[in-house]
């Protein structure tokens, strides 16, 4: 039975994925109504504002669901969100015992859930397949503990540890499969920051390239200002843009451009990694992918808004003294004093390898 | 048959590695008498001018031999050298059968052994485990065909390309796990380079700390000469120690010092890597492993001296523009132009990872 579980939690998150990128503020939900060993409903929360997945699960189940096990990979809700509370729909609908991936995060509910459940005479599991639960979740569960969206950094580099030529050349490092999945990342994604630096230089779209519907919000940081006229970035079409800038003369007419382009552009006096995470924060954003040249990139590691480092590593040999590092300075003295990542894996694609971990 | 033929090669490839970084300028070689399904003699090559792996295996099979098979991992050897040829020994014994992992790559004497086997009436087969024999055996391989020692490349560094902090700091990049295999491939190879940089910061022993009791010879290249009075690579009781510098006055007091601690001083007009390797190939040498930084490196790999790139990748983020990179100046300025790995591969040693590779 434990196997069985196993699987059918795995189901859910299979389930939840299905809305990859498109539920900030929300998490990724995905939910199974199994009777008789038998799948009889299915459900996955779409985007915030939708059902939760407990919801279609129990719907497509109708009359099965009576005596029924209900499998989750979150705690339900046990509150009057945007959405009536999952519970009491779990309740109603005669289920007999509950599975649940993870306990919610939120320390103000978690485990209220469950509670409800339990006391409404439910039979209740808890914690199935949970590393998985919370790997699958961990910007929300970063979002709804630290109120901040999780910050990843991403670069990629060649085996010498370079991201670009001493020219600034940098197409391309890496394989198409290596690019194939940082479009996947993005669209699991709700913004992509760069600086100015990354826009003049390497004018990218920074969209997911057909890989999902889902873009996300592209966020450029840029104290100069000094930024091209034409870009892919301006192109609102495709996607959405924010620029966020110091305060700029009312007449500029660089950003009277952006904005008949239909570029967001934020102007604030203290412009910083954190001021620019606060504001995506604001917005319901689980997760923030930094795609950053070096300079950016230290500033948001040493102002903390960095909670994940992916490096792409590319089996090639560049050389050079100087030129383009894919961290700038930290003022790191010694080797003791070094950022330490955990929970460190390794990934390849093709001839390239993926290396990721976690910041303290 | 075809899976007990790979599982005895396999048996001559363990057998052959017992004399790791000891046979140059001979390969590894290990051999198997196998008589009725079961092996009645075993032998290894231990170092040049012993005799070869066929000739330990005879012998322990004695009249067990006669009808039996051999396998070996390189062709027999079919000329007098420092030994008699093992074609005749093994002919001579009785052998019906021979089983050869790979033809010998020397394109003088490749197939003659297994020719004068074959005249003698003796079945065999060519070609089992091929790839894992060229593999044990690519130093001897590359030699025979180049005549150059195999030059390879290790360097360690962080997941963000630094191999020391801007101090100059780099005790230490990877972990213990990773250090063991570095002591362990040194024990492997026949000669380290380091350049003088790496002797005046690092102070480094360049030994295989008790891995084996093989060390390969320590060579320093130093154009400068100006290296400290002591440090641990002067201690040649440990291990022998040879300086590459440009010509020194008669009466240089380092000069003198150095010899009377029994390391070698050689002086050439023209240094470089190039002379430093046909030196060491003079020598009879097989592997050269550079365990220089950044500059020398970059010297090696743009002379041509660099056939293989081991690249150590410790989970941590150190910072900074400019400061200590694997590879210096190699001129490169498009990333169409990097130097391309091929044969990529990947192992972890705790949270590091190498990652290796060969140059075209």
């Amino acid at each position: 039975m434990n196997q069985f579980d196993q699987k059918m939690i795995s189901e859910c998150l299979e389930l939840a994925k299905k809305a990859w990128g498109r539920t900030s503020p929300n998490p990724l939900v995905g939910a199974v109504v199994v009777k008789n060993g038998q799948i009889v409903g299915r459900g996955f929360h779409p985007r915030a504002g939708s059902p939760h997945a407990e919801v279609f699960a129990l719907k497509e189940a109708g009359e099965g669901a009576r005596g029924a096990t209900i499998y989750v990979n979150l705690e339900p809700c046990n509150h009057y969100g945007k959405t009536p509370p999952c519970t009491e729909a779990i309740i109603r609908a005669g289920i007999s015992r509950v599975v649940v991936g993870m306990v919610d995060p939120d320390e103000r509910v978690a485990g209220g859930g469950i509670k409800r459940l339990v006391s409404a005479g439910i039979d209740v599991k808890v914690g199935v397949e949970e590393e998985a639960c919370r790997k699958l979740n961990e910007a929300f569960i970063h979002r709804v503990i630290h109120k901040r969206p999780l910050g990843i950094l991403k670069y990629a580099m060649t085996l010498d540890g370079k991201i670009a030529t001493v020219t600034g050349d940098s197409k391309w490092i890496t394989g198409q499969k290596s690019r194939d999945y940082v479009h996947f990342l993005r669209a699991g994604c709700d913004a992509v920051v760069v600086g100015g630096n990354t826009v003049r230089k390497d004018n990218p779209r920074l969209t997911t390239h057909g890989v999902s519907s889902h873009n996300p919000l592209r966020v450029v940081m840029s104290e100069s200002f000094d930024l091209p006229w034409d870009c892919h970035l301006w192109d609102t079409i495709m996607a959405p843009t924010v620029v966020f800038t110091l305060p700029q003369d009312v007449d500029s007419p660089l950003k009277a451009h952006l904005l008949s382009q239909g570029v967001e552009v934020v102007e604030c006096e203290n412009l910083s990694p954190t001021v620019v995470m606060d504001d995506l924060y604001e917005r319901g954003f689980n997760s923030v992918f930094w795609e950053c040249g070096g300079n950016l990139g230290a500033r948001a590691i040493a102002s903390g808004n960095i909670q994940k480092v992916l490096g792409f590593i590319a089996p090639k040999i560049i050389g050079g003294q100087g030129g383009f590092n894919p961290v700038g300075d930290l003022g790191i003295t010694t080797m003791q004093d070094a950022l330490k990542l955990h929970h460190v894996s390794v990934q390849r694609f093709d001839d390239d390898f993926l290396i990721q971990g976690y910041i303290q």
